[in-house]
């Protein structure tokens, strides 16, 4: 059997049956994009890491050494902000040929430094290698969180409302650039689709607000695409979603540069992923009053895009002439074909 | 200007410099193996890297999985043990063939974990991606020290001793004998030297107890070669050292296999690198004390090899016959031709 056969979230779930339970100090361990560790502090330890593969995750030509030092910190703050942390200290891992140009490690750090200087965050140290093949950047990223403040996948309960900030689709439709610059569509358009694809902004201070209002019961960022990423507070809080396709935020960018490419802009929103919001749920009758409030307190919209449902009701997609249709993980699997 | 051209430590110093000064929270930041971070709580934060690049560090048909695994989570820790410190949590960054076999990730997990469930430490998490190459396992480590017991390689004055635990020189006639398996050495020799070269033991028990002993002045570990790692306890130290060949603890396995593929065992001794014994400074009227302290508690024996000298006399190596020739730095650099 190959690890393509089994598919990244197979191979994880292998790789945590075979672990021995977590110690008293894993609060969220194995499976999780993030960790967190209990310390005799104060405050919750958070340890995450995320790597960028040339020739997987980007192409040497077709981003800048500061975007792609910009994007790898930005995806980690991401994965810090959907637990209600904030971003402390980070390691860098770099492999690289060794005819790399020393302009392009100081452009990547220069992104990386400018990311983190953004968010708070300090580079502490790292390590590095000759690579054989293509540059590969691994970021790991340690960051903090009030035990009062941490949300997890877990907490979504029936009847919840399912909210996203900002708008789906957008790296999708900037991806979509990267691959087919000729694509026709006004300019800013494409400058805010690649924009999007290329220098994510994670929702950090939206995290913040989500966190501390207490309001809400679960959350992770769409990093693989709203339906994989719902589908992982699907199965950690053990119920179904109805998510409501008219409801999904889609940027003009992003319906522009689909028409142009002759894509549909609603399949990017739901599994084209890298969009870097985030993803929560909270009790019906007070999911407005957070939207609001998030809304006021960082100038960032929030949608309310579904429910949540009995875990027996599976995952569906509510079209807008009211039939629903089965959403199967459309995510993205670094292993599938 | 290539990386090639910096070499790895000028690439890191260019790094460290482009870099804001660190911030109160950092006590050790970019430049060493470890970051040591402050917390609310009663210990010191411990977090380090290190990867493994198949193709560079390991020929995926000369080590198992499981060897694979327990020698990256071993060198990892040999960087806590040389902080004195304690390893507890780690994330796991795989990158991995399409077409790798599912038995390689157990047999690699397997390790891991038989080498993590050793030293007290608990896998929490990671991150996978496909790779267009090889396999690459890039392990992040989380530690803690107490305050008091931290040791950095600063803090070695002029008229200290330099110790080291164990045997030098074991990991290079290892991977002597991988490259030449044809080479003629007893049974013994050869499964000694294979074994610390494939699965070597990180010094932790007695890296504790060199901290505890509040007697060692600065420590690192021996990860690439001697005179490399004495280096940068002279360079973070501002001294110099002599070192005494005559005094280098070589193993008889190292001196048959040296023999045996016409190589100077001296010179694996000085450079070989991947030892990961412990190396430290100790006053002179108390370093004989603390050898024996460190035997008596751990069984592992202790050498006194040099002493440390005023930074402008250099690094030197004192021969048998009494005179003595300068160091270069003959560590191993990563991006070196």
């Amino acid at each position: 059997m190959r690890v393509r056969d089994l598919g990244e979230f197979g191979l994880i779930a292998r790789i945590a049956r075979s672990l021995p339970a977590p110690g008293p100090g894993v609060i969220v361990g194995i499976g999780d994009d993030v960790a967190v560790l209990r310390t005799d502090g104060t405050r919750h330890i958070l340890a995450t890491c995320d790597i960028q593969v040339e020739g997987v995750h980007f192409l040497r030509e077709k981003i800048t050494p500061q975007q792609l030092g910009r994007k790898v910190i930005a995806i980690n703050v991401s994965d810090i902000a959907a637990m209600g942390g904030l971003p402390r200290y980070l390691l860098v891992s770099l492999v690289l040929p060794k005819d790399t140009e020393v302009a392009f490690v100081d452009g990547l750090y220069e992104g990386m430094q400018a990311e983190c200087a953004r968010w708070g965050a300090e580079i502490v140290g790292g390590n590095m290698a000759h690579s054989p093949g293509g540059v590969i950047v691994d970021i790991f990223l340690l960051g903090e969180v009030e035990p009062e403040h941490l949300l997890q996948r877990s907490g979504a309960r029936v009847g919840d409302r399912v909210l996203v900030t900002g708008t789906l689709g957008d790296s999708a439709a900037g991806l979509a650039l990267v691959l087919h610059p000729e694509a026709r569509c006004a300019d800013e358009h494409r400058r805010w689709a690649l924009e999007r694809h290329l220098t994510p902004t994670p929702r950090l201070w939206e995290g913040q607000a989500i966190a501390r209002s207490c309001l809400a019961t679960a959350m992770i960022d769409v990093s693989d695409g709203l339906v994989s990423d719902i589908g992982h507070i699907c199965e950690m809080s053990r119920v179904g979603v109805r998510l409501w396709a008219e409801a999904l935020p889609i940027s003009g960018a992003a319906l522009a540069v689909a028409e142009a490419v002759g894509a549909r802009a609603l399949d990017w929103a739901l599994s084209g992923g890298e969009d870097y919001e985030l993803l929560f749920t909270a009790p019906a009758d007070r999911a407005d009053e957070l939207a609001r409030q998030v809304r006021e307190e960082t100038d960032t919209p929030v949608t309310v895009v579904g429910e949540i449902v009995p875990e027996t009701e599976g995952m569906r997609l509510i079209q807008q002439d009211g039939s629903s249709v089965p959403l199967s993980k459309g995510g993205w699997d670094h292993f599938a074909e």
